[in-house]
């Protein structure tokens, strides 16, 4: 390997010159094994947050970080594999129901996870709600659960991409964070470790969603495919609008139930629409279905059939969880407190704005502000209104469980502010939004 | 003190906001007790890099790292005490005239110096330059030495500005050193600590400086005049020009010996010219004259009646150093070897690059790439010719000398790429350029 000056690369990255590939694979090989020091790269990050990383760059560094750890191979399992990554939101679940949807109709999904922190769930504390599921398989485990199901959900390994997660524990504690092509070079190198063909991606775009524009959520879409594209996966691309949280329920358990009601049959629209459209398009790439109109009805037919359903039963008993509360939710342990958030006025619901109600989520112990924190699988909220539907005075917007009776002020103030209440019937706020592919951008028209 | 969130401060910088006092405060604070570690340190002073910090946050970075340590208390040495500042040059070796000059005209200079790095040499490796001198005075004989003698020559201690040392060490790592509100804090925490009641600094620009450019000197002598009048002392700069070396010799010793040739009535020009206007303005400052031309006068008359001589003399004696070589130089303890660079045509001189000039001083000892470096006191180089001046084919334009004989041929090469010989005359180089004071900014027309 060439050699370079490290404080070289810094300063040409300082005064907004590109680097090339041999020299970002020197400075993330040497701050992996330590001779590039937490300071530098620091500097380093802020120095490419601020002047930003050309398609290139950002290519390389997903490679280096993504063969800084172990890359799976799942050569000899049968099939195109897939997989869903989501920037996050605010009751996202769709995870939840395509894994099981995608795997049942013979496509496998190996799938790595993450955990929430502040406004946005993890779907792994989701799946930790069911008593027992276990998401700390081993890699080889991993390779076996995927063989036998053509699914597995597990947690990321200290052998995935290990120098992403020194690099993502350094960015936030730097302010660095919120960078395209750092955060492109993160969600790929990890995706790409899991072994996958083809990748799905959903780019939210909101007040819920880490991107609060579309703009920028099409930029960091445009550079998630042409990563993915240059590793020669087939990736698409859906921007999804976050103004609101995704279906009505959010937090942990509350989560599992609805993408359960989902996989039965039930769920609501806004959740149904963008989970078929992103599993159609998994299915589709992994070769199930000849276009991705034929993806969704596969996806919609396996729900019909029951498939999809048992095969969520199914994940659920091969990773040691219980099926006991998926098939009767009523008997799930509830919080010891709920209270409402109540109409003052007959209106429409015209906002609610999804990153408050993250927030007052996890004020009543949904999620988490450090990683530390402990989350509670019971608290959450379910939105029985949403934007566009109309109430009455007194009538209930949204319902809070919590087993900490002490937020609860705090949190109904919180979520009084997050939604307004008006007179004129406001638009229903764009889902579905544009699609990115490596041929280009395709605006969306949802059905 | 206000407590504030060390990622949301390195934030408001990459967001190009400004920070407030108690803000920067907070941060050397923290760093100073090592409860911001290095890798935040770093993010910040890139993002303060690309995004500059305007006057009252480089004031306060000034303010924080000068009280990070000791501010030394000269309320009881007797008069104005006036220190001067450059930020370095090649072959700049006016400290070392100016300093006996002023003392001799009876205003204090306490002066706290620093090594030679790169190109540019340090005015305390020139003063070890002489047998014995010690610069590791501790602060309480800085003090007595200064009542006595009027003047005090020392090197950074541990108690000056600790924070600042550490801040610099980090960008020294982090390519971060060449911002211009960095650079004035860390000039001004260091002369303000000495315990200075004005100040004269000399921003040298061109090929041989720090600042490349007429425009860059400017801004950072506006930064450090805006910086010293914050803190209430006498602030005035000069913009020199430094597309040739100062003077005619390079090298530590070298620069001791044109320095006491000029304290004795003679050495060149242009080096004379610099030397009588710094001194001559602290002289001025520290109430000495009436305005900077009588001070200038003084400082003409202290060399021509021998008391600035006599100066020196003394404060050598004071600092252990041997006077010996001061009278006879021609005993001092010559380089192994000597080489000349020789004209190859008739001709003006027309260029001499004062930046290669000076690497090629290093290259034979003079200077040190790293802190860890020796210097060779003995090593260096004589200009025999300067811009402007006529040379016949074979005539000597440069005398090096070395005890490291394996350098000749590379830096004959060197002087070689470094000196362009042409047939018109060029003119003379712009030498003082600009006063900048309070008041603005002054253009000069050299006498």
């Amino acid at each position: 390997m060439n050699s370079y000056n490290i404080v070289s690369l810094i300063r040409k990255k300082r005064d907004k010159e590109t680097l090339s590939s041999d020299e970002i694979r020197f400075l993330v090989q040497q701050y992996s094994k330590d001779a590039m020091p937490d300071y530098q790269m620091s500097a380093f990050l802020m120095a490419a947050f601020l002047n930003g990383m050309d398609d290139g760059e950002a290519a390389a560094l997903a490679r280096e970080m993504l063969h800084s750890g172990t890359v799976m191979d799942l050569s000899d399992v049968p099939g195109i594999k897939v997989d869903k990554h989501s920037t996050g939101g605010v009751g996202d679940k769709t995870s939840l129901i395509l894994a099981p949807v995608v795997a049942a109709c013979g496509v496998p999904v190996p799938m790595i996870s993450g955990r929430g922190l502040g406004h946005s769930g993890g779907t792994l504390d989701k799946l930790e709600s069911i008593p027992g599921f276990n998401v700390n398989l081993n890699l080889k485990r991993y390779v076996e659960v995927l063989k036998r199901h053509k699914m597995v959900l597990i947690g990321q390994t200290e052998e995935i991409a290990p120098a992403d997660k020194r690099m993502y524990a350094l960015r936030d504690v730097t302010a660095t964070v919120e960078s395209i092509p750092l955060i492109a070079g993160s969600i790929m190198s990890k995706k790409l470790a899991e072994g996958i063909d083809a990748l799905v991606l959903d780019v939210k775009f909101g007040s819920g969603a880490f991107m609060k524009t579309r703009e920028e959520a099409l930029q960091l879409a445009e550079r998630l495919v042409a990563i993915g594209e240059e590793f020669g996966k087939r990736t698409i691309a859906y921007l999804t609008g976050m103004e609101q949280p995704l279906g009505h329920k959010i937090g942990n358990w509350l989560e599992v139930e609805e993408s359960v009601e989902c996989l039965k049959g039930g769920g609501p629209e806004d959740l149904l629409e963008v989970t078929h459209q992103l599993a159609g398009t998994m299915i589709y790439l992994g070769g199930g279905a000849g276009s991705i109109e034929e993806g969704v009805e596969r996806s919609k037919s396996s729900v019909k059939d029951g498939s999809a359903m048992q095969k969520f039963r199914d994940i659920v008993q091969e990773q040691d969880g219980s099926i006991d509360y998926l098939d009767r939710p009523g008997d799930y342990p509830p919080a010891s407190h709920s209270f409402d958030l109540k109409a003052e006025s007959d209106g429409y619901v015209e906002s609610m704005d999804a990153f408050a109600i993250g927030m007052a989520g996890v004020e009543l112990g949904a999620g988490r502000m450090s990683k530390e924190d402990d989350i509670d699988p019971a608290a959450g909220i379910i939105l029985k209104k949403k934007i566009g539907n109309h109430v009455h005075n007194g009538e209930t917007i949204a319902r809070c469980y919590t087993n900490k009776e002490e937020t609860a002020d705090r949190v109904r103030q919180m979520l009084k502010d997050a939604v307004t209440v008006g007179s004129t019937r406001p638009e229903t706020p764009a889902l579905i939004t544009d699609m990115v592919t490596r041929d280009g951008v395709t605006p969306w028209s949802s059905s």
